[in-house]
């Protein structure tokens, strides 16, 4: 079943997750909170401590060409490395103008005009990256997407971040969160 | 919010809408019910006499460019119509080889060598179509086509649906399950 896919991230008072910042970039804020769980699976209610809990799934790709992807598949690292102890959830809405453009528009603006594929693989090795689409599950958000990096990353991670801001894509986000993290397993 | 092109599709004993066949064209079959009900909007538990209940989102296209869309745009038709009195449900899952695939070889199949949209366009005019999304939402099909017209085309319909059987996008579908009906409010 494709519903594997499915996570869950809970902002509250448990998680592995200490949350070290929350800045609203644009857009409604989400409340601030201690800690985040990230949970795999479909969920029954809500988790204990609970302040706020988004969802999204694992999903096929929307833009991404064969060529692309094999060139992102040699460089991309998976989630969970040992010394990957920094982490970000930077939830981002797009709005109705984005939604109602046709298929080869947005890609157009995506990679030919913002070159987010070509920016993200400059900074993949070092950083790992996991996209949940949120948007048909009737979601706050449109995209939840988890970074996961070593410390010693820390500086290149603001710099694709940053660079991806500066796009003509984000014109189109009228909501974004970016919520950093550390492991805390304690 | 994006959650109110959310529509169940409950297959039991209530519904304006009464079952003449149900036919198991590929993969594992849905029970036979008398009546189908379609719910707009979100759903607290199971409708009254139902047996089996489909969920999907009006999303937006995956595929269509912008040319297409207005060429569609020009001649296509709202559900709903008074003459419209026959329908057809055909939920359809594509197999895992089709997801895997990137967007530019999905976008191949479903339209440079299946003609999908050129072929629907053939018939719109008289057939109005209403696409939902289920895949992302964790249910047994990925789409559920939903379609409105009126007796006298029925023949039409035929054609379109097995115009489209043919093409190469069709073997990517490992179920598929066509629901005749026809309106009776009685």
């Amino acid at each position: 079943m494709h519903s594997n896919g499915l996570f869950h991230f809970s902002g509250g008072s448990h998680g592995k997750w200490k949350v070290l910042r929350m800045q609203t970039v644009t857009g409604a804020s989400l409340e601030m909170v201690e800690r985040l769980d990230v949970i795999a699976g479909p969920l029954e209610g809500s988790p204990p401590g609970s302040r706020w809990l988004l969802r999204g799934i694992v999903s096929n790709e929307r833009y991404i060409t064969r060529v692309e992807r094999a060139k992102l598949e040699a460089i991309q690292q998976c989630v969970g490395r040992p010394e990957a102890t920094c982490a970000a959830l930077i939830p981002i809405r797009k709005n109705s103008t984005w939604w109602s453009l046709a298929q080869d528009e947005r890609r157009t603006i995506f990679e030919e005009r913002s070159h987010h594929i070509e920016i993200g693989s400059k900074y993949l090795p070092p950083v790992a990256r996991r996209l949940h689409h949120s948007r048909d599950l009737g979601e706050p958000f449109d995209f939840l997407t988890w970074f996961e990096y070593a410390p010693t990353c820390s500086q290149k991670f603001e710099e694709l971040v940053s660079e991806l801001r500066k796009t003509e894509e984000w014109k189109f986000i009228d909501r974004e969160i970016d919520i950093r993290l550390i492991r805390d397993d304690a």
